[in-house]
């Protein structure tokens, strides 16, 4: 019999079948720290509002395995040479691009490990890992980084087109079903092309990209912010400042063993070392979601109500408003709270509260997406776009919103 | 302006919109008692073998809602009389027919809630809910239980072809990417008809119904017995069995407190009253997870053992059999366990074991697919279908499966 | 048994199904003039571009007819009334909107019956159909012709938002493959409402109507003026100018009896009586590309390479500029072809020529999309679009192409 | 700039693209013989009952170049050694497998060029075009005889399980929308490996395979001889058989220069030589449908009603039966028509007629779908599929099918 290759595949509803591309990427996938990313939602609350979109971040991370293979292949075709090292690097580092993420990483990173970002735990649990495998993720990490020497390798990991933002524009559209935001991955991979080490997309290629940033745009507005996730957001970042603040304050909250570490600790960047890491990588969505089931019973009432209203889905009222909201509408809603349930202002200030909302969808500062004319030229999607629109899409757009509570509350 | 009418629409990926046909309907669906189904896992651990198969109870509940309506247009369509009573009684029974399935329903079944089936349990939440909303579920309940005098009413909620299955198996098949399974809900639909009170399906749709039988077949052997979710099952079954068992040694064994009551009382069918119910409707699989999260570091070798094999997804070896398994083999994995943990013979059981699966795709005893002619007669399906296999696809298949650690563990 | 009324239903790769809402409807569809349309291609020559795309203009027309029902639906479902002739009507106009297109309608309009569009076809096939059914199509003719009362119904079928643009993008962009171009066609209708019998789109469909006009810039772009299917077309006029040239000059020119017709006599606007209306209703692309087939062995020159160029896709190349192309590189072009070939500048100018092509996505002076607010107010999209782009798809794009032979000719 | 090679992308509906392997096989697709399959459907008349069936041979033979590559990539990543000239070969052959076809093929077959099978023609065409591509195309043609010595290959282009099935069964199911046959082609081919030279599908493909049969059998049933497609398909036949019947009485039938030489002459296989062969190259779709369409207004009876019943889809009446049609019942219609119409007992023959259809889904003598055991052992699929389904599968079926004028024709 021929085959002592065992080939490892994953169903995939978008892509059909996802390979994984050897046995020590497999070793990686089976790694406690990668199977944890199995139990944290790749849209966080968004399933409130989508009810589809209970997807993962381990599925995610799959997905840009097979795209980034998809873009191997490609670019090896078209003549760019990628050693069987980098190629095996590339995977690796965008398989754990992401395994930093906590359980809804936007509200933790306002509540419970301030000021420590999602990249930079990444990075420790892939040093960590590292360690596990003989050193063999060393050049992984270089391309995660960002500071290998053949810079497109970089940019496929991370950049404006990377397959990162491939894969999860694509698979956030499918699950919630937000069929405006599909994107065409598999098309927009054939158009790469590699120019002085740096990615381009050919010419024949820019209504796709056109396309990829109306659709990220739309993406953004409609889904990622949309108001019903926003504000089951912001309840959330409420209740976590809220435990914490309680727990200050003496009192006691029930809690899972990791979550508990990390309500009673402040954990700075600095000390984010191997012990809290492995506390860290216990932390899951399930941990957060069954606290606040237990806070229903609570006898604060800001937590109580808190939790309730994101368990049982009896959200705030929230307007999107274009103008900064009129702070003596806000004093009044705030003002009405406290005199129905007695409570501080400080108290109401968990429930009316204001704030504001960005997108950029073609950040110029950060980097560009490049087109490669049939002349060798190249120039930037945004000067070359025949409408104007892609100006329009890289400016920035500030929108307000105002959160209180629904009459009947 | 037209409109005071407001249209609720829910993304779906499979369907695209699922709208909620009235506002009695859209109560329903936001009392707590039907939110907790966001918190169901529609296919419990198989997301362990599939990784896109994290849809929920919830949404698999509003894609019956969805179908419900396709099948009352076409019957109206074809002149069947139903009064918007009906109506509304037939998308109610069929939003609540799961809404008693606890989490991981078939483990609790065989652990924590031995003898009380989802069922029993869906209809004492129906009949809470009709204290709620001023008995309006009454019809539909009388639906559910299937004692409504037009047959067809309840056929439509549980009978060989009724809208659960049509919706289940599409969506399964959709989730987890097993294209094998899918099945034309929609073409199923409109090939319905009612005759002598009975649900039949016209006879251009023979072919459909044949595939339909097969495709569940397929879901059967490949998806829902699939060797990993079954060892994955069986863990979990034992894990719920230990946590008791130390219970009733005395043992303090942390969990949620929804969960705790179920572990620390022996709740029989007939215990089943308004408050264990309203315990129970805390219950999720948030806090069958987390608990395993914390029982991975308790003293108890055999507990925390099967909670990493779950968690971790480092799970038993298992393989399925024609045979009976042979006990003097399995005696031996048992002795190599003991000796190499130093346990007892009664531990090592939880960890090598085996047992039967069985599959039987057409049941006849329970009730049958007729199709009707174009000449008005009516037959079983399984007599008129050309060739053979439909009545091999009526045979029981048994088949074996066992499982013992992996040869490193 | 219950039904009397049978179920005529259609499979439609896109939708699943089209069910056929009367006998009526039944007839119109299975009248020869209607049937025709099966032999008449969609896109035209794209399919040498895009080999998917065979669809025909019988299978739009049905994807028309099963989106106005959606669109009656849901009106009615909002509270608009919908008398049950007005829905009839509704039907038969969008089913019909489309029946006067000949083969390569484009080409056609350019050479063959000239300044005969296909509207007035449309109108004149209607009216001779009117007097087949009783004179049932009265009001379909009505809507069909911008006048009835009600002017939402007339905008249902023809406007910024139509059911054919519905359909149309949908489809070309399913069967060519273009994924760029999908709309959702089902959510735009769900948010469709009438304020002041005017056809307005709900606010929060905002995001969804302007992925609708992006998508149709790119369609336009990327898939209908395509070069290739332009030069395709290009080629197409002159074959038949170049037929009716000969036989003007009394060559004889083998072609199909109606066919014949047209390319001997000269058919204005105000010959189109019932009669050749019957010889047109034999026209399809049978005729064209047969005839084109039996012409590439002809004696002249110019003919035969044009068909050759058709028929064997070896097209013209042909490039895309945003100036006029130089004149005296045209005139280069031409010189060389007619010294290789002996033939005149006439001649060569078969071979050698340009044009302009432009695009305007959203045109304003035709009507608008009304966006209707929560606060009843009602305001063109145009102008309440956060960002600049939709002002930008109002502009007028117009580029120029030139053809000439490639060097191996 | 890294690229010299160009990547030629179509795109397709169904697998989103399809990747041009070679310069060499970029040569061969713009051949005119191959250009020729984009006029000729896929499924022949069968847009009769399916409007989205208009796909051609041209795509399908695309889709199986597409499906061969993927085949290629899994058996050389299992270790099956392949050569870079017999990768190239497997994809001319599987390319060009079809390229014999003439339209309507099956009708052709039992009328204007009896006794000359597709195959015979492919190899024709194949040996001319190897001609053209300096021998490049013997290895390929080896392949598509049998002959080649590692058998393995030759399965890959003919046999149960070749590309040609996999993409036409899976490409039918998805243009006619008949979802029941849809196949999952791409998990199948990962399941493929060899041993002793031989294809085999892997252990856990057994249920892939089995929907595989199922759907196949599906397809023949409700699709590929669906009633309508059959009558319309016997019409067809008779209709050439008329014309040559005319012609052979001394008739003028006018017709294009290709299908004039087929009804001129008898030929026959021995004839069929390179000159003839030319000829053939000029006959597709529509050569035949445009004589149909000048053959509605002949003065023969028979010939004329014929087309009519085809052009206009005025078809006759058609019965499936399991047993042999009664002779007597065929008189009386006979007899009916013969009165009516005033015509000869053998020209009405032409419009009532009877016959039998036949479908075996796994052909055993052919050859068989081997299962590779984890074991190593190897078996046919039929003897290991738990169900005895299979063996019903590969039994024959036998129906009778009988056509008559409806009543008021």
């Amino acid at each position: 019999m021929a085959s002592q290759n065992k080939l490892k595949i994953l169903n995939d509803p978008i892509y059909g079948f996802i390979t994984v591309p050897s046995q020590q990427i497999f070793d990686i996938i089976e790694h406690p720290y990668f199977q944890r990313l199995r139990r944290i939602s790749q849209m966080g609350l968004s399933y409130l509002v989508y009810p589809g979109a209970n997807h993962t971040r381990f599925h995610h991370a799959l997905g840009c395995l097979h795209l980034m293979q998809k873009a191997v292949y490609i670019l090896n075709y078209k003549g760019v040479e990628i050693s069987s090292e980098e190629e095996e690097a590339l995977y690796i580092a965008i398989l754990l691009h992401d395994i930093g993420h906590g359980p809804f990483s936007h509200a933790m990173e306002h509540s419970i490990v301030e000021g420590v970002d999602h990249e930079c735990i990444s990075l420790l649990f892939m040093e960590e890992l590292n360690k596990n495998f003989n050193q063999d993720l060393t050049l992984a990490i270089k391309m995660f980084k960002g500071s290998y020497h053949r810079r497109f390798m970089n940019q496929l990991i991370s950049s404006q087109m990377d397959m990162d933002r491939l894969d999860y524009l694509k698979r956030d559209s499918f699950y919630t079903g937000a069929a405006e935001g599909n994107i065409n991955s598999e098309r927009l991979i054939t158009m790469l092309n590699v120019v002085n080490d740096e990615l381009v997309i050919e010419e024949k290629g820019i209504y796709s990209v056109e396309k990829f940033l109306v659709a990220r745009r739309l993406m953004y507005w409609q889904v990622y912010l949309h108001k019903t996730s926003l504000v089951a957001e912001q309840l959330l970042i409420r209740v976590l400042r809220r435990a914490k603040e309680l727990i200050d304050e003496g009192k006691t909250i029930k809690s899972s063993t990791a979550l508990s570490y990390f309500l009673y600790n402040k954990v700075r960047k600095e000390d984010f070392n191997a012990e809290i890491l492995e506390i860290f990588s216990r932390l899951d969505d399930y941990d957060i979601i069954s606290a606040m089931k237990e806070w229903l019973d609570c006898d604060d009432f800001v937590l109580s109500n808190l939790c309730r209203m994101i368990i049982n889905r009896e959200l705030l009222k929230v307007k999107i408003k274009r103008k900064k909201p009129d702070a003596l509408k806000m004093q009044k809603h705030r003002k009405k709270l406290q005199e129905k349930h007695h409570i501080s202002e400080k108290e109401a200030d968990y429930f009316v509260f204001s704030g504001e909302i960005t997108n950029l969808a073609y950040k110029k500062e950060n980097n560009t997406i490049n087109i490669l004319h049939k002349n060798g030229k190249i120039s930037d999607v945004i000067k070359v776009s025949d409408q104007l629109n892609l100006k329009a899409l890289s400016k920035t757009v500030v929108k307000y919103y105002i959160c209180y509570p629904k009459s009947k509350h």
